[in-house]
């Protein structure tokens, strides 16, 4: 396999995007990367989204996205694995760029996910769960995390303050970057007072779905290093799953697949946890991220939530996540999120991330999620010195 | 990249299968291929599917089925390009284990369409078009094939009983495929009179939308010479775009897509097109047949339809195709006819065909198309003598 390195990034804020549909959005990331990286076509354009078909009435997004960006001929095609399929994108533009099969590719993660509201809207997420076993009964991503956090707090006997600090970090880091949907700081002791969405799941504990957009351009690292001057290498990439319906899990406290794909990325990278320096896990609820924490290997089983209250997890601590709000505090759009995720560890990296920088960043992780930890994309990148 | 040979392949009849569900319809396609190839556990499954989210209110295909095949840990995600989806799957499949992500990789083309029937599934099926400018203005891929197929016969002056050689050809084969949706022969001078759909295709020139499921199990070469008695070996795997709404084509009459995915595929595996033995089209309507035989280089423009009429596409001709009956006598089950596509190209070379065989056939293309020939996939196969 060829060295393959991030040679481009782009996005748009997260946000309610009334006047923009899929194609505008896209666009917006697109050619903020094709600047970034001073290079205009591609071979190969993979798009990562969720719910176009259900929400948007639009499938077939990766020849639409290709023809909006005038890459004609290109190959493109879409991948889906619910909010993991940014994650995936880009392990697909990784290897066919490793393979030889192409010498440049765009990966595009994009969601328009606010042009529905309500029950229609939540209808749509279900059907990233079971739709036979799961969402045919009810249940929706919130409603299973709050099963999840339940039983989390009565095996280790937390309440749930103790997930606060985890929202507090997103927002003190959202607050700083233009490109996040909510941009409040949160005061502390606010977090167990916010109205219940799922009990014990809050208001502040859950990430908000938005509209959104992120772009990554590839190529060899060879070509890369002489094309720009700050290109991030991707050391590591892996891909698992586990069981899609949460219930059907023997240990449904230990994210499987997270942990599958993490280790996976660690020995193609040869790094350890304690090697990396910024993580971008998948924030979407509080409990998801503590149990993360444990799945990679940073903290030890019922320890994930201890990492935040010792502030390992802020950008001056020794993992920092969610260093530009995470899911929490950016936004959660969806099919883009994991795209999102990577674009922010390369920022790090190239030490291009502004207020957000965590010092002397040199190797990250980015953790992509689908579902609740049905599936995990694992990305180890690095700065190319 | 390494060498990559197909080692099982599995189906399940293209039908109405009322008492299966998405997870029922993959696993029996799988069980099939696990058997055929003598190997039940795969590193990678690629789904390919275009619809179950608006069909069965279910994304995350790929966990679903990798769970429900009890491919544990195993990396899974969903392809989708329309209902070139499945031929998109098996190249992502192919890269995996070309480029050494995967050893052993599981593709699934799976379709689940006669859940909803009449405007219900007329609009989901729609979502494979563009949107905001084709489908939002009551356009079907019925409507579009229409405008193609009035232009062409407009152009080269034809009438329609000249395209009735196409689906004599599907039927007669289909006729003899047990896992075929409809096997009725067709009477000559029947086509003309058949109910219009969308003057002037009709319903004897359109291919039925079906519930189907198709599997192949890849690996390398250098494995599957010690594995299976007949492996088939992967030369040539390409895929491109053109615009997704029809209109945008400066030349609607040429497929682009098509022509650029069969020109690639044929540089890599170092062939031209009168080098082929048997080649499965995607024959959704009739006059895309006929372009196709023209975009991949086997007839002059205006001269596709002309190859049915001199029988060069019946198995005892020049270059057979639909040998199993093709989307039009087979069933569409639209993002998993191409991996049906390639499965029957895959049994010419194994010589397993049965009735349908095609006499000492050694290299076949299966193409794949998404749409109205937006996304266009080009697979070359080999008989590994």
């Amino acid at each position: 396999m060829r060295d393959v390195s991030i040679i481009g990034v782009g996005q748009v804020p997260v946000s309610e995007h009334w006047s923009m549909g899929l194609r505008q959005l896209a666009l917006g990331a697109i050619q903020a990367a094709q600047q970034d990286a001073g290079i205009e076509a591609v071979d190969l354009v993979v798009v990562g989204n969720a719910l176009a078909g259900n929400l948007s009435a639009q499938n077939h997004v990766g020849a639409l996205v290709a023809d909006f960006a005038g890459q004609h001929g290109a190959e493109a095609y879409r991948v889906e694995a619910a909010d993991a399929s940014g994650g995936l994108a880009l392990r697909q533009a990784y290897l066919a760029v490793a393979s030889g099969a192409a010498e440049t590719a765009l990966v595009v993660g994009v969601e328009k996910s606010t042009d529905r509201t309500g029950p229609e809207r939540d209808t749509a997420i279900a059907t990233l769960l079971d739709a036979d076993y799961e969402a045919g009964g009810g249940a929706t991503p919130a409603a299973l995390a709050a099963l999840l956090m339940r039983r989390y707090m009565h095996e280790y006997g937390l309440t749930v303050d103790q997930f606060e600090p985890f929202s507090i970090n997103a927002h003190a880091n959202g607050a700083l970057n233009p490109f996040a949907m909510y941009r409040n700081k949160m005061r502390p002791g606010s977090f167990g007072k916010a109205p219940i969405v799922a009990d014990p799941v809050n208001l502040f504990d859950s990430a908000p779905e938005g509209d959104g957009a992120a772009a990554l351009i590839l190529t060899t690292t060879e070509r890369a290093v002489d094309l720009v001057p700050r290109p991030v290498r991707v050391r590591g990439s892996a891909a698992a799953t586990d069981t899609l319906a949460l219930h059907n899990r023997a240990d449904m406290l230990f994210l499987h697949a997270a942990n599958l794909a993490a280790g996976r990325a660690y020995a193609q990278a040869n790094v350890q946890p304690a090697d990396l320096h910024v993580a971008e896990l998948h924030d979407s609820f509080t409990v998801l991220t503590a149990l993360q924490l444990e799945a990679i290997g940073y903290a030890e089983r019922g320890q994930g939530w201890q990492a935040a209250a010792d502030g390992v997890i802020t950008r001056e601590g020794a993992l920092p996540i969610s260093t530009f709000g995470g899911l929490k505090a950016r936004g959660n759009p969806l099919g883009a999120t994991g795209v999102y995720q990577a674009l922010e560890v390369a920022l790090q990296l190239r030490r291009d991330a502004g207020d957000n920088q965590v010092p002397n960043a040199r190797l990250g992780l980015a953790l992509n999620l689908g579902g609740i930890g049905s599936t995990a994309v694992a990305h180890i990148l690095e700065r190319v010195e």
